[in-house]
């Protein structure tokens, strides 16, 4: 028999384990700081009173794992490191939900192996990359590549790890043999406002975007604001205009697609000069590669442009680029059968975010479900979602496992 | 008979001047400082030797002054103050020049008499507003002012002055009797590239532009780059294009006015965020309040329509207003006359930055002659210009004062 999925020991939980911080202000849980070292005693003490066997693996990740009568598993996973001055939610809400049902199908038999898993260095805050556990879990990482990636202050993830009482030097005996894993399933907060706006209390993740990067360099004049006629500058702003337009104007013909300008600086940032030189930020989402195309060559076209008008030199230099990452259709399908089933309403919708389940889904059949952010805000203190949400989340996502259970064993 | 005006002479004081700097990268000379005591001596030492009676006023300005028959005077000045790590040239040019005309008229009787006069903070680097000596000789400014403006470690004017060993006490007593000016002469280097890409030595200045400043602050909201639609957004970045776009096109339609946007900063300026709070400025310059009017409409209107599309918020703060000075037109047909003479090319052209002529010409007769800029530059240490183009400007203005002089006499 299920046990009942409690939104109270959900939030209690929540409660807890937002203390394991390095801040007063919100949560702050960087990679194998002393927080994130409290979280990991604390959820595989969870993990064991939900009848799991735990076990902590080389990049600090916490597994709890039973066993079941076929060697495959269903495995129910999200990340406990968060941003400095984050919220109590993002990532640790679905390892509490994951938690939560082991707990309820404990007294259950089942066919396929759970797994419940809570990732480490998901944000990529101190090492810059991120999906450090998911990439190694998946094959993706040595640990030669532990020893050349580093923190600001010098020290690499394989020291860190180390420092941390992990065991780096075993990450590839600690990989899943991928063709074991039945399904992937993540429960996350929305990070933003659809759902609140829909008013909705569940999405149904379809995909999560593909993502492409660049720093853009502009190189003008430094020139005296006075001094300068108009025909005689080089004014690194200009440009940078137009790919702020720009970028709005692109991403505005493709529903679901954005593009963003979120940082740019000026140099000499003077009220009486020209701006001599700009470096801004441009980040390109979208679910269609076709998209992503289409938007970079319009900005890129709108930049040439003015900055050829300009009489101003540019550097566009991609950063990042990953591919967008497709939920799997029979694990979609479970869901919002099991949803009706239940009487929930799942909004579909798309991830504008990268996840745990983004490198995941590329070789494990993956699904995703979002709870509401109230005001869609995150990466922040006021970053909060509803534990009734998160339980009801839940409570679609253990019934769908049992399903997928029952129906093997037919 | 004249003494010859000796570029060798200008350059020489120039190279020694130069050698007072608070830094050892390009000149720093702010007022009252260490370096701007060793400038006062020095000058003061120079024109003693071209024959002046020298006295050193409560705000640091040194004067240098011989009597004619006529109780009027022609005044030269310029300022010995600079900015930060700026250049040898800017302001003490025409301070130097101004000695080597009084040197070159020594020999000489005249009918009026002859001021020199160096002026102390004309950039407003230490406290803000400049322009300190020679409005406190045109008796804008009392000793109570001097008490309730400080520097950024809160020592006022009037602390610093008398620090320095002057009598600031005593400046209403220093104030000019305007009416006893029949002319204020200054010989400045452009700052600006015009004459070097005309190719031309000296700028016949026709006025000083009239400047409007504006600090505009877009308040929209800070979103996950990812997770927040287009259509959701209220992007500050997208009003500030705007302003940088309209500002560009609107002084683009008025030859000769300027318009700059040189200082925005971006908050929380991150690449995944979409821009919650811009901050920048706006400088607008042009030598008709008409086009001044005109180009504030038309950047406001486009702020307004983008600030609304966008749904951002903002705030439009006037932070300064000065109008247009004009250049006297019996001074100027004099020194076109004495440059005719002595077959020189004078570009007429407008001053795109503020100089001590600026509040004079608002009470006194005033001219200036400008200098080219190598390759326009100026606040910075690169900063130079030719002797030989300081000679040829301090060569044309010594003839018109001698010109003014013997029509005089007739």
């Amino acid at each position: 028999m299920i046990q009942e999925i409690k939104a109270a020991r959900i939030e209690k939980q929540l409660q807890e384990l937002r203390t394991f911080t390095d801040t007063a202000a919100g949560v702050t849980r960087l990679p194998f700081s002393p927080a994130a070292k409290q979280a990991v005693e604390y959820l595989a003490g969870c993990m064991r009173e939900a009848g799991l066997d735990v076990y902590t693996d080389g990049t600090g990740a916490v597994h709890g794992i039973r066993k079941g009568q076929d060697a495959r598993r269903i495995v129910i996973g999200s990340h406990y490191d968060s941003v400095p001055e984050g919220g109590a939610f993002d990532g640790i809400a679905g390892v509490v939900c994951g938690i939560e049902i082991a707990r309820a199908l404990q007294a259950l038999d089942l066919h396929y192996g759970l797994e419940i898993v809570a990732f480490n260095d998901e944000e990529g805050v101190r090492f810059g990359e991120g999906f450090l556990s998911s990439k190694a879990l998946l094959g993706e990482l040595t640990a030669r590549d532990l020893k050349e990636r580093y923190d600001s202050k010098g020290t690499s993830i394989y020291a860190a790890a180390e420092q941390a009482g992990y065991a780096p030097a075993r990450i590839s005996e600690d990989r899943w043999k991928v063709s074991g894993l039945r399904a992937y399933f993540e429960i996350h907060v929305e990070q933003g406002g659809v759902l609140e706006h829909a008013q909705k209390k569940i999405g149904l993740v379809q995909g999560i975007v593909g993502m492409r990067r660049y720093r853009i360099v502009l190189t003008g004049q430094a020139d005296h604001a006075g001094t300068t006629p108009m025909a005689m500058r080089h004014d690194a702003l200009l440009p940078a205009a137009a790919v702020i337009s720009g970028a709005s104007a692109a991403a505005n013909q493709h529903p679901g697609a954005v593009a963003t300008v979120g940082s740019l600086q000026v140099f000499p940032d003077a009220v009486n000069t020209v701006a001599g030189k700009v470096i801004l930020s441009l980040d390109l989402r979208s679910m269609k590669e076709g998209e992503l195309d289409d938007m970079e060559q319009k900005i890129l076209r709108d930049l040439e442009r003015s900055a050829a008008a300009s009489g101003v030199a540019y550097e566009w230099t991609p950063a990042l680029a990953s591919p967008p990452g497709h939920m799997d259709a029979e694990l979609l399908h479970y869901l919002q059968q099991t949803a009706a089933g239940l009487q929930a309403e799942m909004l579909p919708m798309n991830s504008g975010a990268g996840h745990d389940a983004l490198p995941i889904s590329a070789k494990v059949p993956a699904a995703m479900l979002f709870v509401p952010s109230r005001n869609g805000r995150s990466h922040c203190p006021e970053e909060w979602s509803d534990s009734k949400d998160l339980a009801a989340a839940a409570e679609i996502l253990c019934n769908t496992i049992v399903r997928m259970n029952q129906e093997e064993e037919k």
